[in-house]
């Protein structure tokens, strides 16, 4: 667990990463065992509970606790503070999955399908489906709790808990806020570029990056002049990180992805890459864009078709430009008079992570 | 808002509910105003929430508060820190009705239908019912989120708020338990009277008297021994809360209580009421209760049906029995020795507000 600077910066955020989940994994744990023991759900509970979060990413945790080490040393307490991120992203997942319908999550069985299964393995009465979304819902309230619990146990002083609140407070509100308004773009006709841009900006851009950041950084007490820096940095490379999501969700690999091919045109997500493949479209391409939209189910042949038409139209292309140009302005908003060396080559890495991913 | 004690009792209560409501509808107007102000589901929401919130009962802040009372004067602190248990509360009815796809909600439409409604109005493509659904749970999310942040920003102490937070919780993890615990007994066969008894106590006996009095009692600092004689007081009147409420479930007027007559029998509930009638059926009414429970849908005639049935065991008298037996038993648990007397004028007020209650 070292972090001198003889490590290179991508394995020392391995090795955090490790560190935030194993808190995580930990706490939900003992939650979950202490709450399902002995119920008739509860080996389920157990077992599904601790599975969902084993497996994360942690990348709000990192920016979260190399915004904290733009300020501070390591410390136990700080990768705990992170942690409560990934369990609030966990919230996010369990939920999101059962209004989006999705079956898959990292490679596995989502969770609401989970307990849908166990549901129809005891031969109750009642609907299964209903049975696991419920449950999931739940599980994600859980998620919810245990993410402030863990923060506010986190072993950091009700000084730095203080000044940290009100960027925990903004991201989880935001969290439900941004969903809803996922629904109701992916509901309402295509939105324009520009709406999609804010959009995008304000749901990923604060939630994944520029949040976790500040969060990290003011519980760390860094002065204005620091946390306006990471503000723009944050900004950036959350935009660059959804458009590389975007992309992901139609032409990621499904054995990398862990998530069915071409999944956000199944789901009739109005993403980035539609929209801007509709922007971009000439006449001719409009209209089979049109045809595709009214398609009534989207199988295997139609993601092939949707693929086909968006790259023709420019827009995959256009995307890739697109993420490396905030990259690199991301990159020169790290001022090396303010932000420290350490953290700074963290960062660095971290944009990478975020930026040029293939999951 | 004078607490003198010339001013009655009930009266008191109604005036402590006021103040407690207010602080819940201030906080989420203005936390609705900060979010959705400008958006296209703005108008809905800056509506549709304080809504939620108003015409609330506030029981659980009151029983709060009384506890608060046992050792603290009248405080404004301690008011929004009570009334962050009535957006708890929010956000268990918000979700519960979309679990329960309940229609009614304190005799307006429920939230998850008023969404669904705006969706349809919109004209947008998708399922409506799905759209009002997701949102209902979000809105749920962020009274959830609400309910922390102001009991944080109560403006108690922080030594004050850490004996708080254990209670507070236990509360909210077992207020999503104990929901979970509901859905696997409504989807199971009919669970037997002892183990319904056992739910009963640790799922409202705790939620809706035992943690709020404790919670308020423990920010005010009380003693054990104070502590241990409203437990044994609050397990007792939350016992006898939630029979009553069962009874309202299958008996209650619809104009009083807000809901559809016999609500838990067109639900399925497995409710005390329906439990304890089948323990107590003779042979004869075992098999029209069989036939019952065989119905496809249970409509106004099944409704008058199952009454009747009910009566008939004799399970509607005894659970009367029961209610009052717990009544009398938790006043006697309030030792004048250590509780004082204005709070326990309080206390026996509120006892009778949850047990002889018509709605």
């Amino acid at each position: 667990m070292t972090t001198t600077t003889a490590v290179a910066p991508a394995e020392q955020l391995d090795a955090l990463s490790r560190r935030c989940l194993a808190e995580a994994h930990g706490f939900v744990t003992a939650r979950a065992k202490e709450h399902f023991s002995g119920r008739s759900e509860g080996a389920l509970a157990e077992t599904a509970v601790p599975e969902f979060v084993a497996g994360g990413k942690c990348l709000r945790p990192l920016f979260a606790y190399v915004g904290w080490r733009c300020g501070q040393p390591d410390s136990g307490a700080a990768i705990r503070a992170a942690a409560a991120l990934e369990l609030l992203h966990c919230f996010a997942m369990a939920q999101d999955d059962v209004m989006d319908g999705s079956e898959l999550r990292r490679g596995r069985t989502a969770l609401h399908l989970r307990f849908a299964r166990w549901h129809e393995e005891q031969g109750w009465a009642g609907s299964a489906r209903r049975f696991g979304e419920s449950a999931a819902i739940l599980f994600g309230d859980l998620f919810l709790v245990w993410s402030e619990q863990l923060l506010r146990e986190s072993g950091l002083t009700a000084e730095q808990l203080a000044r940290g609140w009100p960027h925990y407070d903004a991201m989880r509100a935001e969290l439900a806020v941004g969903q809803l308004g996922d629904l109701v773009n992916d509901a309402r006709a295509l939105p324009s570029w520009d709406t999609l841009l804010d959009v995008l900006r304000r749901k990923s851009g604060n939630y994944t990056v520029r949040r976790p950041l500040e969060f990290g950084a003011a519980l760390a007490g860094c002065g204005p002049e620091l946390l306006a820096g990471l503000g723009e940095f944050g900004g950036l490379v959350g935009e660059a990180f959804q458009l590389r999501d975007d992309l992901l969700g139609v032409f990621g690999d499904p054995a990398v992805t862990g998530k069915p091919a071409g999944q956000d045109l199944r789901d009739r997500k109005a993403s980035s890459v539609v929209v801007l493949a509709a922007a971009m479209a000439d006449r001719r391409r409009q209209t089979e864009f049109a045809e595709l939209v009214e398609l009534e189910t989207v199988d295997d042949e139609a993601v092939a078709r949707w693929r086909e038409l968006i790259v023709a139209t420019g827009a995959r292309d256009r995307l890739g430009e697109l993420i490396r140009e905030r990259a690199d302005k991301a990159l020169a908003a790290i001022d090396p008079a303010v932000v420290p060396r350490h953290a700074a080559d963290l960062l660095t890495a971290l944009a990478a992570r975020c930026t040029e991913r293939d999951r």
